[in-house]
């Protein structure tokens, strides 16, 4: 086997580690927690069937390829959880040792396509990885909401804590954002996610 | 919400269902068994790092969406083992109800979409149809030959059978097949895949 093709083979191979690690979501019906693998894949299939709320024309085929490949770097940083404070000062240093371990396997070509890709992602400037992290943020959100809040219950997220990263989701989508401030506002009146003024949970 | 929206976002949950989808192949490192969302997103991303090696040049972002949505019909339908005879005679059935149904959860527009890319994998006949299929046999494929054809010796499954599946992969790519073929002769030499002239397994 010519030498290229054999590097593509492993780094397939090596990629298929990301179906094990799990993230803070649960699958809908209360159903075990989610995994990147299938994360990227829900996410993919979402911004195509949503690409008509972009804000701006994006190039769907390249949101679709970073949705897929955004999380590989946790087969060796691990999944930080969006609201681990102590995780997140750490995350950006564990995540690019892991992207240049990882898009190493690949012909340096392809590593580099990725690996920019990925970067765009990171970068949050362009349409495409704006709408993709619309897609991230969304698509956890649904299935929370169908378990009745049950993520933010079990790690007390506040309202703030959820609004300041969703709120970056307008930026890919003004019209999905508000379909995100909607269910943000039915899971505070739920007392699902505690608000800092009393409302919320604190009033349960 | 506008009920476009809101049948896109029911089609969204919906088809989280595709996680609890369990195969019969199993994840790498002698993993538990993987489940169709995961290996859809697998595929699409060999789809694109190995498209260079597809016998006609395709339309990658159709193969990808194409490998993406493929087995959302087994969330009604379940997963049909691909060397499971009796399974395999009421398999199109299953599936077509199950087509109408989940479809249907979407805008008219995107079920007409989605369901002609569905069929056009199924014909066969395309060039990204049969470029997909390559993925579809080679990605299990890859994980099983990591696990020393386990997968194979669990059910008996014998080299004709493999072959008579893996061999129209040849449709898609014939390099890509070089490598189906030299991993399969590879797996009938240990003995993971039995012949009926007595070579493989029998010998062991």
């Amino acid at each position: 086997m010519q030498e290229r093709l054999r590097r593509q083979l492993d780094f397939a191979l090596e990629i298929d580690k990301e179906k094990n690690i799990f993230r803070q979501t649960h699958l809908s019906g209360h159903g075990r927690n989610e995994n990147d693998a299938e994360h990227a894949w829900h996410m993919a299939i979402m911004a195509y069937l949503l690409r008509e709320y972009a804000n701006e024309t994006v190039d769907i085929s390249k949101v679709m390829l970073m949705c897929l490949i955004h999380d590989i770097v946790e087969i060796e940083a691990g999944d930080t959880y969006a609201y681990d404070e102590e995780g997140l000062k750490t995350q950006k240093a564990r995540e690019d040792a892991a992207k240049e371990k990882i898009f190493s396997l690949l012909p340096e070509d392809q590593k580099r396509e990725l690996v920019a890709l990925f970067d765009e992602f990171e970068a949050y400037e362009t349409a495409e990885a704006k709408f993709a992290h619309t897609m991230d943020n969304l698509q956890p959100l649904l299935l929370n909401h169908s378990n009745d809040g049950g993520d933010w219950r079990e790690h007390q997220v506040t309202a703030e804590q959820v609004y300041s990263r969703q709120g970056k989701s307008r930026l890919g989508s003004e019209t999905l954002f508000e379909v995100i401030d909607d269910i943000l506002q039915e899971n505070i009146r739920r007392g699902n996610l505690r608000t800092s003024d009393g409302t919320g949970a604190d009033k349960c």
